[in-house]
């Protein structure tokens, strides 16, 4: 569902001759990876020794065995479908970024590394028994980092964030769109081609994110008999309020801004689609620690965040993400970190996660009395995402350029990647009215 | 979900160069009806003082207090979110009746007042324990309306009717769109411009509506602790029998009737999944009480309801309504009112509502075997809702035609709402193709 | 939700004259098909005489009581609303198979046909507690069928076998859209219109596959008190298993037959979607008893058959099957009742359906090390479903073709059914594009 929403949202967003292209990937991302996490990230992730109690103390850096879900038992099946559908949506949203211009195979490894490599490691650090950033953390394996560990329980950072990163190298590797920006430099819009699609798209995120932060929620009174309802509807009460807050500001924002510099005044899709999402992104590590009026201000940041991000990323570092998801999901996903650490609430930390491992009260939000330990350990935790992600990706994707493997030709792109390499466009009969378009704008 | 389904429907009945417009609107809905509803819709829906046991004792009007949630108990933040989704739902009804020409302050500034105002009072009324209308209007604060109080349990009339006469008063005060009516008054038709989406719109409804009735009925079982899985499982036949049934009977009255006047049998699309919806929502109010035949029943009531009243507003009231907002929503919520009123079982009331204060058999179905009281008191009830609602948005609208802030210039519409105020069309490139088809109909 | 998924999976795979009358047969499928099987395919189902457990204890081949739901119990309303979304389903599968070239009367018929009375009947077989084939037989009816009964739990064969053999009898019986072999016989490449829609309708059904799947485990938790929570977990991994290993294998069995064959390797979005809905149908039966590498394996398979069984079905067998409903559905689904049979394992069976009517262990998959009971029941079943439904349904067809209800007209073939009987076409301002196309590919 989720797949389907990040795929009608990128269709809308690029051109028409890409469009059957863009479908496939998405299709793809679900197989492929789903395909590399049985195999590996399963097992990178959460295939650790385990104690008695079923918690894991293999090592804080990487899970060792369980490859091909060998030994998993029943009761972790939910955690297993949680995760790949977190994995394939790193994967897509990926997809966003370097969407019009990037060959298939390299689609198609890209993928594979990402849910078999990149994303698991990152889950075992923050999400196990074992990793060295979780607070939940086993007192046998050492002290929480910072003396509260990193608090990401839906994954702003993990999920988000290191997606909209990884997109971010992709893009930047990749180079941008031929005609992107012009001799000098500047920016040249690129519409998408179906506003409907874009739409669709963002309110099938929307109901999805019912299913990401309420349902990982939900998830977790099956593992561990307690029953959770309140949670589950605090999440779903942050997540309203993200997309309502953040939708509303983004449209403001645009209003205000459209008119100052250009002149007429814009109700803009685009801003009112991307700033929800942000919104919702901005609370879902969050979402099951934030008050209402909390999340709905964390909404409103999201809102902020967006326009300024994307004309930096366009107009500054000048790179073409055509979706715009290293903001939404990337600069996004940080926020929702940060947000996290000076939002928390006490008696929701506690709810959530139980005493600290010395039987204390657990460390909570900065802006809402405690020390700033959660602050500390999620901005660095933030760095540490950049780092790995960047790291992983961009060699990953600069080796893949050199052997020829990432960019398709001058030719196909102009011609577009559906006839050259799907066997015909994804819109028979209109190609000639869009390829006029096309030259009719340049 | 149901957002992208009224979405959807009201895209494909409207002409394409006014589908980013309601696309922009729909988005719209969601984020401002969301923060109208967390300030004031949620106060003055349920913000009532509550007694020891927490059932709102406050009066009988208006709740007053609770703004932007600061009160709310977490048990209530699933009813906070099935009302924010009515809520909404109310304002995208209208959004389909005004289409393709009224401003897009106009709606913001309406779906605001709807969300905040309009929808919210209605729901006190009937659906608290303290409302002047609710079956379960407690015994302190005097006796039930009519000795039965309103049945309209999942929103037939609070939500449907509701907004299909908010949507039939914007469409009177704004006018029909530039040559939907020729020079002596006739109707001349404007198709959608993609079937297609209209099916998906249908359908999708026809899963929310599994959503919205059964799921209205299931978040009562967390809310008392009382397993209700029988009645939630009684909604959900309910509604398969009202738009099984409503589809069929509404694709044969059109055949008869394109037969008879126009010399051709046509399947007519729009006119099964208009009586599909129509027959669901015959049987919203009722889903619980309602045996299988009779919500049969009601689909058949619902699919041949919607011919004449369509033609009446297009013909007698001459308005325009692209969507026909008015008949689905208004007419077969109405019909939904009656319809329980007629048919509620004996053994389901109880099940439903418990005994009666006075701690004897409640009231049900007049066609059940018992005097009319219901029907007395939902009879009432839908001049209530038609008084209170066309009372509070006719003068609305006409205040914001009198500011010019009501409908677009005669150019804009001419060129749609999509360049003048979009910033470009929803499907680039393809402007050209229809605006020549639109010229050439003419 | 499956509707819409198979409804845009047909309307992208057909060509765009043709776009509506898709879109109608989809929203005629539920209604027409709740009608039927409310009225008579819930009875000839499950409308058994029942014993003092509930058990039903009528016949091994047909119910005989409770039409029009006149005497069903609530706790059995669950299975109504899966019951109907199958038969609804099988409807649907079939109007893939004869889509651009039937006659909506002739449709209507037919999903009445199927949905009262073929389907039902042999779910009453294999589904009840009398059904001659029925795993669950009460052991006072008499003993189970080859020593195990008949293992089909969600349907791989009574729901989508069946349904792709009834269309495999209309599309033999209609004949070939005009143009689809040339004079020599050889298939024609028709290429649908428009792949966005083709890819949401894949995603969307791998989505309502957990809903399938899971679900109907999921349900029987419901019916007899049972937490069947590991059941429905492995359900989901089995099919989230299917559909990533048969889509993957898909994409790469297509890259290779067209580089050998064609000289050029194509990334295929057809091929990718109906190889991940067939990984997915083979795994629907055994969902509840595959071990996850025994699904990941049944994903394999079913990416393996779908090449060449399509190939054979329009070279061999000359029949056209516009969206290989089929090869998908039928040969699919015997695949997964075969599936089963082979890999059962023996503790989930012994979960799934208790100890024997002996007390003893029941029999499993015989790759698993049992003797070949469930095997050759298995086998036996995959003809019985063919033979069953090819006999009812090619006499069907065959009647419909001779009263002239059958065929539309070449007149009306070459104009496309949208215009002729449906009062316009699908995307208004479109058809000259379309049209010119067309012309230009001949």
């Amino acid at each position: 569902m989720m797949q389907l929403g990040f795929a009608l949202l990128t269709i809308g967003s690029v051109r028409a001759k890409s469009a059957k292209s863009v479908a496939l990937k998405n299709i793809m991302d679900a197989a492929f990876g789903g395909v590399g996490y049985f195999f590996f990230g399963w097992a990178f992730a959460y295939g650790d020794k385990l104690d008695a109690d079923g918690n894991s103390i293999n090592n804080a850096f990487i899970g060792t065995n369980n490859f091909a879900m060998s030994t998993t038992e029943e009761s972790k099946y939910n955690t297993f479908l949680f995760q790949y559908v977190f994995a394939i949506s790193t994967a897509t949203i990926v997809s966003g970024a370097v969407a019009e211009r990037v060959k298939f195979i390299a689609y198609a490894l890209y993928a594979f590394f990402l849910t078999a490599w990149v994303y698991p490691v990152l889950t075992h650090w923050v999400w196990t028994t074992s990793g060295w950033a979780s607070p939940t953390r086993l007192a046998s394996l050492g002290p929480l980092f910072i003396g509260s560990g990193v608090y990401d329980t839906v994954g702003s950072g993990a999920v988000h964030m290191m997606g909209g990163v990884a997109g971010l190298a992709g893009a930047w590797v990749a180079g941008p769109r031929r005609g992107r920006f012009d001799a000098n430099g500047k920016p040249v819009t690129m519409p998408g081609h179906n506003a409907v699609l874009y739409m669709s798209g963002v309110l099938l995120l929307w109901f999805g994110f019912y299913g990401f932060n309420p349902g990982t929620m939900g998830q977790l009174i099956a593992a561990d008999g307690t029953s959770f309802s309140g949670v589950v509807a605090r999440c779903a009460i942050s997540t309203t309020m993200g997309g309502c807050f953040g939708g509303t500001v983004g449209i403001i924002v645009q209003l205000i801004y459209s008119k100052l510099c250009h002149g007429q005044a814009i109700w803009d899709l685009t801003a009112a689609g991307n700033c929800a999402l942000t919104g919702m992104i901005v609370i879902t590590s969050g979402c099951a620690t934030l008050e209402p009026w909390a999340a709905a201000l964390g909404g409103v940041v999201g809102g902020l965040i967006v326009l300024p991000s994307s004309l930096f990323v366009s107009h500054v570092l000048k790179i073409d993400d055509p979706v715009d998801a290293f903001v939404v999901h990337g600069i996004g996903g940080a926020a929702g970190v940060i947000w996290y650490a000076l939002m928390a609430h006490k008696e929701f930390v506690t709810e959530l996660y139980g005493a600290a491992p010395d039987g204390g009260q657990r460390h909570w939000g900065w802006w809402q009395g405690d020390y700033p330990n959660v602050l500390g350990a999620n901005v660095i935790w933030c760095l540490v995402i950049f780092g790995w992600t960047f790291a992983m990706m961009a060699p990953f994707f600069y080796v893949l350029k050199l052997c020829g493997l990432l960019r398709i030709s001058p030719e196909e792109e102009e011609l577009g990647a559906d006839i050259s390499k799907h066997g015909g466009s994804a819109y028979p009969g209109m190609e000639n009215m869009y390829n006029e378009h096309e030259a009719s704008v340049k």
